[in-house]
């Protein structure tokens, strides 16, 4: 697997995407997956607030929170995260930036586009973020949408080395791919909000389903420890 | 950053992980990370056990735990994890694999070693295993130990696009690498124990720090969702 972080210019506020991806990507193989980070996508969107009240958009931006003694613990759309996504750093001052919206439509959309620029068959597209895993230090990559492949690799009935069959296992893979590009294009001013991941194992695919790697609280391995959030759903 | 999984023989209990990685990995370039699956290590440290009771197992080796539908969620060495990273995949029938012992000073040894070996001066090891994140599905690398490397990469002070400080920015690198890793490596029958990951950001150095990526319960994001646990420590 080759992941290649891409470097350019400062992305502005309501820009074409499209444009930007193929002024930096001019040329893609086929079986190429595009990163993109959360940030530039939510800019082209225009979703970018001066002056806010900071803390009532995020209560607004989630699904539910929690104030915790650094930041708003927050659930968005399916995913734990602080602040609702709500970003403060790489945009101009006085700014924030929100999650993006339609986060698997809106890559599906660009699939389709750079597609047929690219004149290729298969092609990912990868919306990523950072977010924090529980009793570990610092931020590892989040896959907030995809398109193109499927973000699931299931074993469940193939053959392990010695002939068993396995019985629970699945492999994120949209999780797994983003964790390594975020880490190849950076958190700070490196402006490498881009990466082309090439000579991976995914499995190309035109529909997906952007619930699949969304499990039901109810049979979360970490239900028990979450147990209590129950009674704290937002108003 | 190039990560290429390695094709090996099936690896044997109690055989030395120094002649596997050699035979398999006879040169590795300067400033290159070897990645080991933790399988093969607890594997090379005879960390099998056959007709076993596998919940007085799993109970004996959690330093926590918490009885699920599903399986025990279990505290292991820092790291939420399922059954106290006890797995029977990939393991000859009957028998039953442990988490390895010893794990940062096991990958330290193991590059004092290496490092003479290929007559290099920069580096890694990483052993690896896979975890569930909170309400996602399917399974992710993570990295249990490391060596020659920094597993943290820290922002804080450094500026960002617009020449705002960062404030709180770290990179968990450890765990962005082994999710890719273990990615390539697969969790089926693969035989790809091993990966070499070449051209990466990391941070090469002769010491790290085992405690760099805990992070205190009691500062953690995920502390609210938590703090029930504390009732139910083990006795």
């Amino acid at each position: 697997m080759l992941i290649r972080p891409i470097k350019t210019r400062i992305f502005k506020a309501n820009k074409s995407l499209d444009k930007f991806i193929l002024r930096y990507l001019p040329k893609v193989p086929d079986r190429s997956i595009i990163v993109i980070t959360s940030k530039i996508v939510a800019l082209s969107q225009g979703r970018v607030l001066h002056l806010a009240d900071k803390i009532k958009v995020i209560k607004q931006e989630s699904d539910q929170y929690i104030k915790t003694k650094w930041c708003y613990l927050t659930l968005k759309d399916g995913h734990w995260c602080a602040n609702a996504g709500i970003d403060e750093s790489n945009v101009e001052s006085g700014g924030i930036i929100l999650w993006p919206k339609d986060l698997f439509k809106t890559a599906e959309k660009l699939r389709a586009r750079l597609l047929k620029k690219y004149k290729i068959k298969n092609l990912g597209i990868l919306i990523t973020d950072s977010r924090i895993f529980p009793l570990r230090a610092g931020v590892t990559g989040v896959a907030l949408a995809y398109a193109g492949f499927s973000g699931l690799r299931d074993y469940i009935g193939t053959n392990d080395l010695f002939g068993r069959k396995l019985k629970m296992t699945k492999t994120n893979v949209a999780d797994s791919l983003a964790s390594a590009a975020v880490l190849a294009m950076g958190e700070g001013a490196e402006s490498l909000p881009l990466a082309l991941i090439t000579d991976t194992v995914v499995k190309f695919r035109v529909k997906v389903d952007p619930r699949e790697l969304a499990i039901d609280p109810k049979i979360d391995l970490y239900r028990p420890l979450f147990a209590r959030l129950d009674s704290r759903r937002k108003r």
